[in-house]
């Protein structure tokens, strides 16, 4: 056959170059790095084209799409949720994503986002915690310590100065798991027996447990007056992880209101219980912590402008560094009217 | 680096790919067999979760995502529409899709789409004329010679037994273009200077148009008793083909009402006029031609059951005959709760 033309081929960042990526430029700069890219998108809020998420729900989980676009760059990712699938040795997430020119809707990046999820929603929640969190903040408790935690922990470190994470999980292998990783990076991890203990002395708690099951992982009588509640775990309909209590105490804020209301902690609120956007205290427009007694409360469900930021990032680095390879997505016959011919073609060139 | 685990890789079907499918296949076999997938699916109707494609649009055109799921597996498709795309030598349509399991959200197939849509769009249009137009049908107008045409041309060959196609454009070098393509397909084309003298002996006419400007391609006088009428280029709100007093004099099939009177034809219409689902007539819930007489319009926008059942398909044929590469998409660490010790140990392993 004839070599496809230059047309045909979208940038793909597989798996293993999305992790060479991450060690070319270091895993913290990439966290900052992130942080900083997904809040000036956050200051552009009010170009973007928003719309929640639509999932397919099903027994075991959802699949979801999240597109968005600024009017220059359209982008979406595939992600699902599935709880249970650990059972069976599987991700709970996995995710791609795709970055497209509006004016013609052609692709410009295909990427691998399982990695890339795990490494923007840690940015987001520091990114969100620099703004809301109290300022001398230096421990932060960290309750599930699953395929997010790592990178929470970190993120707060690059971010937030966090020095000491204080660890729990109801799986004790999950916490030994995360100790162990965390153990070359300069942060103090502390594997602690319940929830109550890991927020001794904590001035964030970050909540990313995964399971359906474990409805309340905060009750109220844990959570002291001055915390940063960075809740990311609750994400879907049905599965939250404060009491209702704790929220009633705290200035919530959220990333887009009509996607949080269905899929956050504030599933638990009447519909019309007030919360912040968090666009608005990064560009000025509304306030974030006012008092060093506040509860702040981060009720982060993960929001498409969030993948556009890091595909964004990612595109530049990877055409950077050469770290894609060249996939052959795009028919691109040399008449745009001639699909057809070009078929033909393929055969007699074969 | 470690190489990826098996549950890293999702089978994709590239243009090149794509391409020797169809021609391993035969372009006449796949596309009647495309048709059967396609109407086997519409006989699955209510099985599928059904919601009208989101897109985002822009000045120059849209880009959309079409999911859907029959509860075992799921899909969806990227698709844009850019009609001024060629005037820069792109296409107006380049599309790309997944199929992933519903239970555990992990993806089997990932597979370009812009060949694929242009064959399911034709079997889905042959797939309904089998159904409404008369049975004794031999010559076809095909009006728009553009990207779609010879596609549309060999399926009516391939399902209907068209024997003749009868072309018209208003640029004489697509029909010259089409004309060439078809000459060894065993099919008569013949080169028309109107649409009025393509209609001539057709008991089927076929408009695919892709402008946005070309308003009005049939008008009431050229459409004569006994007519099927395929509408196929009007597929988005703004864009229509056919005069309004056409559709008033038709009886009109449609795949999913929701989104047909948004993009199809029928968007000239009230909101209540009564339409027929395709799938009901397959099904034999309701009656598709009940007389010589009658004018049968399928104003067809494409929808996502379609887009399904041409990714199963492929999918089938791709594994069994080997025309797929693997594409490390999926993160998949050795403990599926250690995305981050992955991460590490591709650093250290590197």
């Amino acid at each position: 056959m004839t070599p496809p033309s230059p047309l045909a081929f979208v940038p793909y960042i597989s798996v293993e170059n999305m992790m060479r990526l991450v060690h070319s430029v270091g895993i913290e700069t990439m966290l900052r790095e992130l942080a900083d890219a997904i809040e000036r998108d956050f200051v552009r809020w009010n170009l973007f084209d928003k719309t929640p998420r639509f999932g397919i729900d099903s027994e075991n989980g959802v699949i979801e799409l999240m597109p968005t676009s600024d009017g220059e760059l359209y982008g979406f990712k595939y992600v699902n949720g599935h709880p249970t699938n650990t059972r069976q040795g599987l991700q709970t997430v996995t995710a791609f994503g795709l970055l497209a020119k509006v004016a013609s809707g052609y692709p410009v990046l295909l990427s691998e986002m399982t990695m890339l999820t795990a490494l923007r929603t840690a940015a987001t929640s520091a990114m969100a915690a620099r703004h809301l969190a109290p300022k001398d903040a230096k421990v932060m408790a960290l309750i599930g310590n699953g395929a997010q935690s790592e990178f929470q922990a970190l993120a707060f470190k690059a971010v937030c100065g966090i020095e000491e994470v204080r660890l729990y999980d109801i799986d004790a292998a999950a916490t030994a798991k995360c100790a162990r990783n965390l153990a070359a990076s300069g942060l103090r991890g502390t594997a602690c027996r319940s929830s109550q203990e890991a927020m001794e002395g904590a001035k964030i708690v970050t909540t990313c447990t995964a399971d359906k099951q474990y409805a309340t992982i905060l009750t109220d009588n844990m959570v002291g007056d001055g915390i940063h509640i960075n809740a990311i775990g609750g994400d879907c309909p049905g599965k939250t992880e404060l009491h209702r209590d704790i929220l009633l105490r705290s200035e919530i804020f959220v990333e887009y209101p009509p996607q949080t209301r269905i899929e956050g902690e504030i599933q638990q609120l009447p519909s019309d219980h007030p919360v912040t956007e968090l666009w608005q205290v990064i560009s000025g427009e509304a306030k974030g912590r006012t008092s060093a007694a506040q509860i702040t409360l981060f009720d982060g469900v993960g929001f498409a402008i969030e993948d556009f930021a890091a595909l964004k990032y990612v595109h530049e680095k990877a055409l950077a560094t050469g770290l894609y390879d060249q996939l052959d997505m795009i028919a691109d016959p040399d008449d745009p009217r001639d699909l057809f011919g070009m078929l033909t073609r393929a055969r007699e060139a074969a």
